[in-house]
């Protein structure tokens, strides 16, 4: 039998002692867990970020406890909470937006409790790192065996905090989006999904031309569909499809945030080019 | 039985491969060993951030073996040791103020031992890499059973190397204290504990306005003690009890080191405000 | 019977979660796996990086499977590999020139094949993701005990891409190299071994002065050959032997790459210094 899996996601840096208190927390609490951290440099305080993280990674995580901490709200009213999903897993964090997204991810969610069970955090509670204090120690409990429904009352799922992320639009061959995320190559994840465009445009292939407009001021450029990135030259555009499914500008071996002046929120809008 | 636990911190940075090969070094000699990293990024040579990482973390982890370096002095005459802690806790790592302050928070030095015994060290030892070829060695031979004594003579813990890190000063209802870290998030940890100001005030309630002085030319603001940073506007300066009792500086969501324009070592006078 | 050990090497960086999918997906085929990252913040693209910090890293690790992606041309034709060494690890990744300097430096390769056994990847393999989808899965399959041979076809090692870094060269008591590799630390790894300086200047000691020509301009400097780095006054240079054997220039507790004007693949010769 497996050791039970907790993973941590959070945005206190690696510098700082914070994660690995966490894990330590965790360790203390169930000795047999196996623990994995999926990153601790979300940006301070993008609950969005953090949110798009789990969405991707946990579905090729095992079944487990996940913990997530972007959390500008520390010691105010937003509720601690725990998660049940379709899938299996639990999520562990704060009620502010940051796992939804995930727990749709996984199933939905299928249950769903505050953390308010005295015996299941640590002994003295700080107002300002409740992943040390409830949040660690409530997936530790899990992991060691501990059902859900000790840790505190039921929430109605429905009462979840969820982010507003504007929906991708189709009209006339056309899909409006907005960039959503910046990786560290520098490649942009937009809000829509590939099917999102092919609705727009109908089937893809390697080479078809798109007409990308940029920003508020609607920059025009046309960007070619890849398959890969090797069939762009290296520092030309292309749009493709990242490995989540999801649509996404990039340059091949190069930054397109940078290239194509892109920060996040800004609107990007694609259909097919006319023939040259 | 749990797995032994093996920590480690450096301040090798997460590029290069230092921190994977201490790993490496002790999971060849203790394959049961569990590991974890408390922070690969220690700013380099600064011993003293690492002494504090340590006190803030150690507390927190299970009892284990605690390999800790940094270590602008490898290669010289300064010792390398380890040593056993109140808590049962061992602590590996150069005689050069790093390890103490942590000591004294897990109960103190009871024991300590110079880490000579070639036996228990790497069959080539370097002059630059003492983290790979002595410490984890040693840290990984204790996690496996080796009785502390085995690894070289005693040492008496008073002649462990201290840092000098100026003790703060409560006169006339004044706290004096210095900045002594800022963390990822623009925090700024000072060097007394929320205890020195109540000594210096009496006891603090929410919302209470407080004059502090910054900078050797005592630039004077008033902030007002928060039991939480959700108290404060965004934006807006707080003086608040970290989560290891510690007396901080922040911005609600900002970055106060760049917002006050603190730096570290810098002088921080804290007394009541006048009515306004 | 120890876990076996699969470590992780990737330019993906740690804010993104592609490392830690990478681990989710080798828990999820050996959940007995003990999972060791080397490093994730190789430079975006840098091949060579790669190469010189598995050869740096992997012989202080236990036997065990290496999973390196730093992968420019993923969802070209470049082949996906497993290479078996003389020391019995086997090393996953693209056959781009990653793995076989590691691979020289454990005992060589005495086996390889190419991934192309569907049951061993994931169900759907993308077309930018093959550390999560092809290499990641492979790693977990051995070390859950697959037969190399079962993951794909042979390939004749001496097939494998390999690097083309300069050799270094010695001729009338003079090394020439080049700049290899700029660490955290700013100390500069030439193309070198200590054991080629040798052969250009017979032994060295302590002290021994040496004339350095650096760049294409072959700025001339005199830096002494240093047995530690607290041999050199802080801020002054030196030459000296990495904790791996390679020939190096450091400041001492400085950054010899800023300080001497380094930067990757320039020039350096060394020879001896006249007397002064």
């Amino acid at each position: 039998m497996p050791r039970p899996l907790v993973s941590l996601l959070s945005d206190f840096g690696q510098r700082d002692p914070s994660a690995a208190i966490m894990r330590g927390v965790v360790l203390g609490i169930a000795p047999d867990a196996e623990v994995l951290d999926i990153s601790h440099e979300v940006r301070k305080y993008r609950i969005r970020d953090g949110a798009l993280l789990l969405w991707c990674a946990l579905p090729f995580l095992p079944v487990g406890i996940h913990v997530a901490v972007v959390d500008p709200g520390v010691g105010t009213a937003r509720r601690p909470v725990a998660i049940r999903v379709g899938r299996g897993d639990v999520l562990v964090g704060p009620d502010n937006g940051l796992l939804p997204m995930a727990a749709d991810r996984l199933g939905g969610a299928t249950a769903a409790v505050e953390l308010t069970e005295p015996a299941y955090r640590l002994a003295r509670v700080s107002t300002s790192f409740h992943g040390r204090d409830i949040f660690a120690p409530a997936a530790a409990h899990l992991a060691a065996g501990l059902r859900l429904e000790q840790l505190g009352p039921p929430v109605e799922p429905t009462s979840l905090v969820r982010l507003t992320i504007p929906e991708p639009v189709v009209v006339d061959g056309r899909l409006d989006a907005h960039a959503l995320y910046v990786d560290t190559f520098g490649n942009v994840k937009l809000t829509a999904l590939v099917r999102d465009l092919v609705d727009a445009c109908g089937p893809l292939a390697a080479g078809d031309r798109l007409a990308v407009e940029l920003g508020a001021e609607a920059r025009a450029v046309v960007i070619a569909w890849r398959a890969t990135f090797a069939e762009a030259r290296v520092g030309e555009p292309l749009v493709y499809e990242d490995s989540y499914g999801r649509l996404c500008l990039a340059v091949n071996q190069g930054d397109a945030a940078t290239t194509l002046g892109l920060v996040e929120d800004l609107p990007v809008t694609l259909r097919r080019a006319e023939p040259s």
